[in-house]
């Protein structure tokens, strides 16, 4: 018998987050999370920090959810104003909650700072709501029901909210649904744009049963393609399922960076690792964001050596050894001072592979015969050298991102005949 | 007589933004621009590529708002079911737009690719909607009303959804609506916490009046501060608004880095500029964060020479000079390495400031005497050297991120001097 899985809603409180001062991250979190547990979020609604708005999104998101996971507005400043609107939705009043009361103490204790009447307000809880501690901030997650609905009211700041769904909501939801409901699988695309791929995979997608489904996820440069199952019965469905995975993943071929969550850097770190090779950077027009990738990766300094980021001329000069000749004649955005970049940085930190960027981010500095967005990339290795030219598009922030994941899906590419 | 905001209700449609695979960052977005035009966001919605979800958020979102902006599902690929949503919610059908085939072919000549069924259908259209045209994409927005309420749909590609609401619908709220309705004021803060900032602002937020409100929204490392007035009836009320804008402004004192959407590379950039001073940087730990942050600012060239991410111990022995006996004797994280680095960097590329970070980013490499999230932020200039330990916390990433604001706020703090 097929299961279904159980529908969550998730209300997410705050002014900021109308106004676009805040994005809605907690919502994207909670929404992966509650899949990995076989539930399914159905609705987000975000509204403000308004007892009518509050009361009637809790009533609205209680109407098809089993599950209900509020976050924001629990803390310690005067616009915070969810405990007042659980009050009156649950028909109870405030109390002191002296166990959290004691926590609340002992952490400033531990700080070393003294608590303000701010900080024991904090304390003070609904009534009838069982109290989820908050081990990582003063207010505590809340736990209510109402006509068979459970609400769970948790802090918006995010690793609070995190640490609260992982230490309490996953284990009282795991107890109230075992089960696996749902499977999904991800592949992480480089280099083809999402009408290209999706006409390569038109076929493939046809051949999809109605419970399972593709979806094409967009980013600079990257699509990640999800294959979702729902509703299903018995454990042949399962295999059914991971046939489907594996002929998705053949046609994304040699396009295929990862799958899971990896990212495109971590993908690089993994292949420089086992391969035992090392890379230095020489960015110019990525500024840094090249490093700063591979370096968002723990143990990175298995792999990486350095960069330099020359954003002058002199420093390409002094630092990478580019000819000033070279400059002269050809100007510092060329495929010649790009490939000089890769060489000299290989050279001076005496890496295995040598990564270089040089363009135009813009808005300034383009002109008819190189404009915005003309970026060369290159790449020294043993095997010589490569540079490639490429022209991104208007946006600085989209040419800076593109070009340094160009560079590290070159690399990855490379690094691939090792495999 | 006081004006009320036109309340706007937004839908965002996609799979991915209940499963947590895209972050709502149109929302946010359109939560910005929809308040910059005197109308205000009261509730948003995310609903996923289902028909009758899609029908029950275009019902409730009508229910109290003037304006419903909806985004996503107008794509080419077969998740994308929003159309038929819309003929269904309008009672209309679909047929055939001369003018946007058109427009699609001759966009596809221009990038020299051939057209696809896939792309020709985006210009079939719900026969009663009117046409917004899409510069940057093929599929159109769609301008519908039901029950006096206006319906805009747009495709959920930021950069497409970004041009048509500021191309479209921003001459039409505003001719719908002129005049303005609400008042904004940001200030951004760096180096003190929310909880401690609220007590320093205790007493003027007891002092607002009813229609004036003040929010927090704290990132890592640094707070915004947003005071908002809205319902006022004339110019004497947005005078009264600017004496409490300038009270914050004044109790923000030194912490203050900002106003408006300033953010801290911008202001740290401004800075350099008018005090005709450069930088160049020293990143071990932070690993090409700072580099990263001050490119991001267009036309950083001017003040930003370059840097060296030294993350391996030859490049900051090699390239930043730094004595190979005081890593053997204090480390590489340490208060000594750190200060090298900082001399170093300025000397190597002849900056007037030179910065430099070492410290443990975590997870590993931590101990009992330098656990993970130890850092020491270092800050050479014509002045001498400064050196300060931090100790942020558990998070490679946050460790990161909040060392590389660090640096860029001391180098703030120390060019106040020259305002």
């Amino acid at each position: 018998m097929p299961v279904e899985a159980v529908p969550v809603a998730i209300v997410s409180i705050g002014d900021e987050l109308l106004i676009g001062q805040t994005i809605n991250t907690n919502a994207a979190w909670l929404g992966e999370q509650v899949d990995l547990d076989s539930c399914r979020v159905i609705k987000v609604i975000s509204i403000g920090d308004k007892l009518p708005d509050i009361l009637a999104a809790l009533e609205d998101a209680g109407g098809k959810a089993g599950i209900v996971i509020v976050s924001g507005g629990l803390g310690p400043t005067a616009d915070d104003i969810t405990k007042p609107a659980i009050c009156q939705f649950f028909d109870t009043f405030m109390s002191l909650h002296e166990a959290t009361l004691t926590r609340v103490e002992s952490l400033f204790a531990r700080r070393g700072m003294s608590l303000t009447d701010r900080n024991r307000a904090q304390a003070m809880v609904p009534h009838s709501a069982q109290i989820l501690p908050n081990e990582k901030g003063t207010a505590p997650g809340l736990w209510l029901q109402r006509e068979g609905v459970h609400y769970f009211f948790l802090p918006g700041v995010p690793f609070e909210m995190q640490s609260l769904y992982l230490n309490e909501i996953r284990p009282l939801l795991n107890k109230m649904y075992p089960g696996k409901r749902s499977f999904h699988t991800h592949y992480l695309v480089h280099g083809v744009g999402e009408s290209m791929l999706a006409d390569r995979l038109r076929g493939f997608e046809a051949s999809l049963p109605p419970n399972i489904s593709l979806a094409y996820l967009p980013s600079p440069g990257l699509v990640r393609l999800r294959l979702s199952m729902r509703q299903f019965s018995n454990a042949k469905d399962e295999l059914g399922f991971e046939d489907f995975a594996l002929k998705l993943k053949a046609l994304c071929a040699e396009d295929l960076v990862g799958e899971g969550t990896d990212n495109l850097e971590q993908v690089v770190g993994v292949l420089l690792r086992e391969a035992g090779m090392s890379v230095a950077v020489a960015e110019s027009c990525t500024g840094g964001m090249v490093s700063q990738l591979l370096t968002s990766v723990a143990g990175a300094s298995d792999y990486f050596l350095g960069s330099v980021v020359a954003y002058h001329n002199s420093a390409k000069i002094k630092l990478l050894g580019v000819d000033p000749a070279v400059i002269a004649t050809h100007g510092a955005v060329s495929r010649e001072v790009a490939g000089q970049m890769a060489e000299g940085i290989r050279e001076l930190y005496g890496s295995d592979y040598g990564l270089a960027s040089t363009g135009i981010a813009g808005p300034g500095g383009g002109s008819a015969e190189k404009p915005v967005g003309t970026v060369f990339l290159a790449f020294a290795s043993a095997k010589g050298l490569q540079v490639t030219q490429f022209r991104f598009g208007d946006e600085r922030w989209r040419n800076i991102r593109c070009s340094a994941q160009m560079l590290l899906d070159m690399l990855r590419r490379d690094l691939m005949r090792f495999k």
